[in-house]
């Protein structure tokens, strides 16, 4: 991996990175934020996916995530939300299927699924890679994301319960198989075979067995894609109530689905992960 | 005004307003960030100007300064940095001079003369403006502000010592008349007289008299534009010290001039300016 930009603040390094991605076939970039801590000593890590449209860039500029991850010493690792390049399929003039829009999983359908692995990306080769060359406790990770990145991040967790220390979302697309973003891009990277789906919603994950031991999902009462039927949090509520997973579903009066809700929580998220990583 | 979008953050109310402005002569849009405080009593405001190439857009996504607003219970007043439109004159091509860098002046020269009022804009119609519309205490308001911003801050809280309660800056184009940023506008919206650009510069307003109270200016040292001799942070403290103005200028090791330097020191100007204004 190559560093083309670091950035100090809050005492610590914003930094950005490309590399050859095996996983996604393509070069790709991500964002590191590493805490005043990460000059001394190795430090525990939160993944942060972000959502529909996003790059690495997002979140770094506008969650004010990075002023918390220095209280707490944890790193932050920032990838992007899909393959990119003149190589990679893309569905011109859609926000909501192709280049930034990977919906987190490993596409099996042509033109999708030469480079469409987000997945694998996100869980194994950029953990692989930043672990072996940065400052990084390598069994100390955690993972949060926003939206897209919401179902992203719940997914990777009830996919590798041990990989992850704890999970947190905002927004989240909780049950991509009753969403139209989520039928959108399951049947275009996945194709019509719902049984294939299931494997990259959380609420079927979580009805065919798969657990963690805590969950913490903020959404806004005032979020559009909520009325329109995209997030489905009640499904999550459902199923994890009769899977028995303590869920903290924080239903947050007034505030909308944009950065500015999740600069408002995001420190309680990051103390949230914070205080299981630094045990 | 017409209010033209309302986000929930940190509990209070992210605004954007337009409005048909008399300095400009144009519809001009601003952005103010209501506290929670703000709902059930008036609040004092801060003023942050935004630097080259900005909009209200930049300072309300990147700086994270709403969370320290609702903590000290202060108003943002985020105004645009020139003129807008169509009939607006401008340089194409240019970042540095036109429109994005009206640079806080009343222009007297054609083509800029009829809507380049910034200085009349910050320092009279908007405080008006807001102040008969929005639950704010009249006579208390600070002034921030970045870059070209910086400049605006010092200018305005120099040549209106009884208007602001306090005054800091954030890598401030110090001395105008001697950098190449300030002799690009100046000469364009003022002419060649260079008597007339003296009224808009820090530095030279000290050396004529005009003095604040106090003064908070941070600078990082790996500042691009501090190499480039843009800022001049010496000459400010030069006429500081000369006219015994007590200058706080923080030389922060291995800053840039982003928003990410912002954010990480925004906490502490929002904490100077409040001290003064919830007195």
């Amino acid at each position: 991996m190559i560093e083309i930009e670091s950035i100090k603040e809050f005492g610590g390094y914003l930094k950005r990175y490309s590399h050859d991605s095996q996983a996604c076939q393509c070069e790709m970039i991500f964002s590191v934020y590493l805490p005043p801590q990460a000059e001394h000593q190795s430090v525990p890590a939160l993944y942060w996916l972000s959502g529909l449209t996003c790059t690495d860039d997002n979140v770094r500029v506008k969650a004010g995530a990075q002023r918390y991850a220095a209280e707490h010493g944890l790193a932050l690792v920032m990838p992007d939300t899909s393959p990119r390049g003149h190589d990679v399929p893309d569905e011109k003039g859609r926000y909501d299927l192709g280049k930034g829009a990977g919906f987190y999983v490993n596409a099996t359908r042509s033109p999708w699924d030469r480079h469409y692995h987000m997945y694998d990306y996100v869980t194994r080769e950029l953990p692989a890679l930043v672990e072996e060359n940065l400052p990084l406790i390598t069994d100390k990770k955690s993972i949060s994301g926003h939206s897209m990145g919401g179902h992203g991040a719940l997914i990777c967790a009830l996919k590798n319960p041990h990989a992850y220390k704890s999970v947190s979302a905002f927004s989240p697309i909780c049950h991509p198989l009753q969403s139209a973003w989520g039928q959108g891009c399951f049947s275009a990277y996945l194709g019509d075979d719902q049984r294939s789906w299931e494997a990259y919603d959380a609420v079927a994950l979580i009805e065919a067995g798969s657990t963690v031991p805590d969950m913490l999902v903020d959404q806004g009462t005032a979020d559009e894609f909520l009325d329109e039927g995209q997030l489905l949090p009640e499904t999550l509520v459902a199923a994890c109530k009769k899977a028995g997973i303590p869920l903290q579903l924080r239903m947050q009066e007034g505030y909308d689905h944009s950065y500015h809700f999740i600069a408002t929580f995001i420190g309680e998220h990051i103390a949230y992960h914070a205080q299981v990583l630094n045990q």
